[in-house]
């Protein structure tokens, strides 16, 4: 199939579709909904991604920091075929030479290495045999690795945020635009098992219509940040400067995929909110005493942040950030539509309209053998010991499954993009008081023709 | 106690405590809680009230609105010693004839009768023979009789909300202040045992400073409001003609008395984001078919409505309010602080930093030897078989000892005003696009000197 001629259908197919909706009136507003689930059940692409990009295989990879994330993806990616390490890039010398050795160990040739100071990564971006650099380096280098690496032709993935300020989500979007290349930020909670089931709930009609949904990054991170170690150093900094969700994508990723943001729906505003700042300081007192510069230090970040996001179709999202309290852990996750509600924490529960028995929740695990995704049956045994319950492998699969095959990607730069943005975006309505703030269109209109995800079958 | 004295004695003490919490800086942040903490526990009194009100017995009622609820509250009150009802009002005739019997069943007096029109309660309030006007009439008659109640010298309770529009707030408060009558509303969800215990666990010190909460009104209500039964009309005309949270005090009530809310904390602003509004088409649809009246009403009520409030002390609250979708009941309470998270949906957990084993939650059960209300050990027993759980006989009967010895009430005007406010700032809100709306300082910055809230033990 031909790219352009398949995105032309599409379109066609799309405004057919907005057409009907529009005649139907409220009647027929459950109409509407059930030919867009069908739609997306039945579309053989996964999204309408950039211009058509030619199969690539082998895919060689440049990849740009191997700190603890870094080396859990290389993990994945050299259990995958097709996939060839040609170069890595750390501002330490040592992580380079180890991940070298691992490389060679996994019977690879041993990849180029680059340690020579923090933007040695554009050394790295012109290098050849390169097709795609991979990053996962602090936050706030992400953007300017994928910048350099799509100026010099190459496709670009990071780890989340894509974007730590709204200015990089602009730049991503118009370099990947300019270039023609793939920007894929990597959302493992995208491929989550229950993320993936109540994706599969959604796309087959049983919450019926969405209306709301609940997702966040609730984690006590204290002992991480204020460690002393350089993986919480570079988030404590953050903490020191920024008041904002500054880690939205791990909920809001699948909580989008369900609702079709940039795919015929689109975030439109949002408005946050920020408790007192104390979680830091008290930790920082009671670990290294209340004359230290770790307590004296003040911190912009609050709390607790939350964010109330309303979509093109009139949903409503909260966002939870929580990472300086004692609490455990958890994403919230909950999607709730006209027939029914699903929720994975506290615990994973349901109740859908006709379907539960009583009023109280029942356990999801009943609806497992019905909703199980089928990329998950497909994949969860090779999946078995990644990172993060397997997610890790599976997100890294189904890149290079795209690259080899010249599909579009699961997720483009205009998701990363609309899931970045809450950044700067809930820093700005918290510095503002609470005010309400206008999600960009990073698509230029171009949401309303775009189809939804279907993630196919590995 | 003088009452007068009492409060230049509180207001001397607050003034003492701010003025240790300014100097004391960001390492004496925690002392200043625990100060706050300790003055609540320590306190004699439950609050500072409207000007000292002579005890009251035994207190003879005037009931207004004698349908679901104000049953519920005649067979509360009908078992609390000191308690005349010495008339009954409401615009259905037999209704009034039914209670009158139930009354003089129960051993007192015939209480006078009045059914003579929507109005008819402006009479009951010029009987001479009674204290206190007490209604449980549908939420827009709260207002009208409460006025008319304190114009005429009568105490005035309602049903919640209290107020249905912010203009009502304030007439409210101006006339409670200008006639010196109690004017309370009757939250029973502030006297639930879990929430009770909650409020006991904060009040100890357990939670630490407190950072934030989460709360709500999440009861599927459809079947209620269109069962075409009196009791669902006047409701569903709300949600006709209105968009907000309609129904915050549920929630709100008890996370306010946690955070000591309009007593030495208040609430500062709010922004509110509301869903579509399907639920009550696609049932009318379902239930009464495509072209009945019902199906072919506009509603303005969003089916999920979410309100984040901020406080002075920069707490923050999310209130839900979700009532047209089909979904497990909920009121959420979540409440979190520096030391640990407590909440009661869907089951009742708990995570203390330090006394948690592991890093997931605990239920809450394991803390109820140590944690359980004073007053909730006190009635429980008594309160056996009242409505909601017994809450509807502890709120009675907690207005009632307050009037009898004349004390102040666990609530006042001004709160009811503040937990009320949430409907009409809600809904300009969301009128403005989510646009932050300042809440009026109804206590005109007497919040700062007034003492929290302790209930006392029965």
């Amino acid at each position: 199939v031909n790219k352009n001629t398949h995105w032309s259908e599409c379109s066609r197919q799309r405004r057919d579709f907005l057409r009907l909706g529009a005649v139907s009136g409220l009647g027929l507003a459950l109409g509407k909904v059930n030919l867009r689930t069908s739609v997306a059940a039945d579309n053989p692409e996964t999204s309408l991604g950039p211009p058509s990009v030619p199969p690539i295989d082998p895919v060689r990879i440049g990849f740009v920091g191997v700190g603890s994330m870094g080396n859990d993806h290389l993990n994945s990616l050299l259990r995958i075929e097709g996939v060839e390490i040609r170069a890595v890039c750390d501002i330490v010398e040592a992580r380079v030479a180890r991940v070298q050795e691992m490389i060679v160990k996994a019977g690879q040739p041993k990849p180029k290495g680059y340690s020579g100071g923090e933007r040695d990564f554009e050394r790295l971006c012109r290098q050849e045999d390169i097709d795609l650099v991979f990053t996962a380096t602090p936050w706030e280098w992400h953007a300017p690795v994928c910048l350099a690496a799509m100026a010099n032709g190459k496709h670009a993935a990071a780890e989340v945020p894509l974007a730590a300020t709204l200015e990089e989500c602009w730049q991503l979007v118009e370099t990947a635009e300019k270039t023609g290349r793939h920007c894929v930020m990597m959302e493992n909670c995208c491929y989550d098992r229950t993320e993936l089931m109540i994706l599969n709930m959604v796309r087959k009609g049983l919450l019926g219509e969405l209306l709301h949904a609940e997702c966040g990054y609730l984690h006590d991170t204290r002992a991480l940040l204020l460690s002393g170690a350089s993986r919480g150093a570079w988030r404590l900094a953050h903490a020191v400067k920024r008041n904002g969700d500054l880690y939205p994508t791990h909920g809001l990723g699948p909580v989008a995929q369900c609702m079709n943001i940039n795919r015929g729906n689109q975030f439109v505003r949002l408005a946050s909110m920020g408790s007192q700042s104390r979680g830091l300081t008290l930790f920082a007192e009671k670990r290294f005493g209340p004359d230290s510069p770790q307590t004296r230090q003040p911190y912009a970040l609050s709390d607790v942040v939350t964010t109330l996001i309303q979509t093109a179709a009139g949903q409503t999202i909260t966002v939870n950030y929580n990472t300086s309290s004692p609490r455990p852990y958890s994403r919230e996750i909950l999607v709730q539509g006209t027939q029914g509600i699903v929720r994975k924490y506290p615990e994973e529960k349901i109740y859908i309209e006709g379907r539960t028995k009583g009023d109280d929740w029942e356990p999801l695990a009943a609806y497992r053998a019905e909703y199980e995704h089928p990329l998950w049956k497909a994949v969860a045994e090779r999946a078995k010991g990644a990172g993060h319950g397997g997610t890790d492998f599976i997100e890294n699969l189904r890149l290079i499954q795209c690259l080899r095959t010249g599909s579009a990607t699961d997720w483009d730069v205009y998701d990363a993009a609309a899931w970045s943005a809450v950044l700067g975006l809930s820093e700005k309505s918290i510095a503002g008081g609470s005010a309400v703030v206008d999600f960009p269109d990073f698509t230029h209109g171009r949401w309303k023709d775009r189809l939804p995800l279907r993630i196919v079958p590995a």
